[in-house]
């Protein structure tokens, strides 16, 4: 899988916000060079910076064939929102076959294909046009071995509070640093935003259940080559009635020598229960700790070596506040490696490289 | 899915065994009157149960056109082993293509499809002859959302120590014998051997990563209606390094008011990983039961209330101490429900039902 220099339309119909189009949010936080404009239908006129507090100018636009005509015009239409169950909404269908009519690439992280679809699928065959389906599983995934314990590079996964709470942005922001202080460092990406960006990984939670682990196994097999420090992206949470399986499985196959808790810090329950009276409450760091280095115990031990908080709906003296707070309950480094320096991590992990 | 009353030639070539052909085993167990062989060229001449030590006179036999010519003759092939990856072995193809031409329908729990072989698949649609696939998961299925929790009736999901430990069959055994005493109860199939033996269920360990839960939810609700106790089948354990993803998501999506914990009481390790030097060391049952427990809790809180041993490989008097010290070291109710009485546990059941 190759990252071609396309220019993006970024579908977040109604969705398009700081919490509720993770996709589209972390594509601009990475390439926003590259993204002409966002759909949103109910934000229409405004900017990408007046929406989520950055991306600049980038124009929020409310209809389909305006978007891909902005600036140069775009070479691809990615989907920018997960809905529950990542399923096609009908309605975005006509926008997909006027961008493949217009020989537009698709780029996808949803459960349903795109390049299954009946209708779009077919045509995108005729128009030989391609439609990246970043969640299709490769074949012939193993049953977890082992093996990703026996790899010479430090294994780093992201673990978290929550879905949703800086796992990815974390590792990439992590992996950058490293890189600069002169560390052969992979990032390993485990969900579809994450392939987006780096051009390769498998999308863990779209693999066959029996999979996950094995998945996450060949992903760290393949980041350690050539590398000292290999940061796995993290998926879900240990405490989520919905994808703690993924979370597991991700624990067990990638054998990580070191983990990084990653929390928002005004967050007190599972976000995607609020339909729901509040469900699940996030426990203390102390408690987290405890859940998932319980879990990974048996199979392989391990440490929560720092705490990556996400504030970024908080003000500056509440923010350092709260990553103060972290480190005291948990004796860890702790920082917001988006908003402040990520120094202490880096420090963190370079420390845990020099021990095994 | 219906249960027709067929007669099956059981596939289980170079590996039927007490711990090695799961699925054969538990259908010998549960309907060996309707087995008229079973095709395993290493032990061709012996019978069932010279090999099983239960399922009498069934022949092993050594060739496939005499295996199905067995008794009245097989209507029906059902392959009885499960190799690791659960992938179809290309030798077998030419078997059940021999099966497909003389109208014989397959049933299958493998991973790969045979109604997806490219010539086995087209050669049974154009005989007319059914591929039962029970791994193939349902369409639609939905991200857990927690309304296991709300159903009326007592959701008890057995967990194990391991895979193939005999999570199933207690199970099995405990419906039957809360039935008898007058109580509502269904089984509610989680894998594909379950499935054969009930006629529906789920395979939840084939279910894309991100549904393993709301097939669970799915299960539980279906298995609630009409009935008063819901007896859910386990999948792996929470310490097995493959498949660990499934067990907690079937724990969490089930959301069970009681466990059960089962072990094979002679087993001190996983049991996949003996091809490397043993790998994942079982910890005590107190332990154990922390580990499912604690698992559980953020989620919906839920005890254990009983253990289920395996005792097969164990003659009676080791058999009756191991019972004596599971019980001992947990303060909990404990039986081998197979060799022994289940009424230590069928009472615990009752006595929770009655709680909630």
């Amino acid at each position: 899988m190759t990252t071609p220099q396309h220019r993006f339309l970024i579908i977040a119909d109604g969705e398009f916000g700081p919490l509720t189009s993770k996709t589209a949010n972390s594509c601009i936080r990475y390439f926003p060079e590259r993204i002409v404009a966002v759909l949103d239908r109910k934000q229409a006129g405004k900017t990408v910076q007046d929406v989520l507090g950055f991306g600049g100018k980038i124009p929020v636009v409310g209809d389909f064939e305006r978007g891909i005509a902005q600036g140069k015009g775009a070479t691809a239409v990615l989907i920018g929102i997960a809905p529950l169950g990542g399923r096609l909404p009908d309605e975005w269908k006509a926008w997909l076959r006027t961008a493949i009519e217009q020989k537009l690439e698709i780029w996808s992280g949803l459960h349903t294909f795109v390049g299954d679809d009946p209708e779009l699928g077919p045509l995108a065959k005729a128009r030989g046009v391609r439609i990246l389906d970043a969640r299709r599983p490769p074949p012939n995934l193993p049953i977890a071995d082992g093996r990703a314990a026996d790899v010479d590079a430090l294994v780093v996964l992201a673990v978290g509070s929550d879905c949703n709470v800086g796992k990815m942005t974390a590792q990439l922001q992590l992996r950058d640093a490293l890189v600069k202080r002169g560390h052969r460092t992979s990032f390993v990406a485990t969900g579809q935003t994450g392939i987006f960006i780096e051009g390769w990984g498998i999308a863990v939670d779209a693999v066959v259940a029996d999979f996950i682990a094995g998945a996450a196994e060949q992903l760290v097999l393949q980041g350690a080559k050539d590398n000292d420090i290999v940061l796995v992206e993290g998926q879900g949470s240990l405490i989520h009635p919905g994808y703690s399986g993924v979370t597991l499985g991700l624990l067990h196959g990638s054998c990580p020598d070191a983990l990084i808790l990653c929390h928002q810090a005004t967050r007190d329950y599972i976000g995607d229960y609020h339909g729901r009276e509040p469900w699940v409450k996030i426990p203390s760091y102390v408690e987290m700790i405890e859940i998932y280095e319980s879990a990974a115990q048996p199979v392989h031990p391990t440490k929560v070596i720092g705490i990556c908080l996400n504030t970024y709906d908080m003000d500056e003296s509440a923010a350092r506040e709260a990553v103060a707070k972290a480190a005291e309950e948990t004796g860890l480094p702790a920082t917001d490696p988006v908003r402040f320096d990520s120094d202490v991590l880096v420090d963190a992990i370079i420390g845990a490289r020099a021990t095994i």
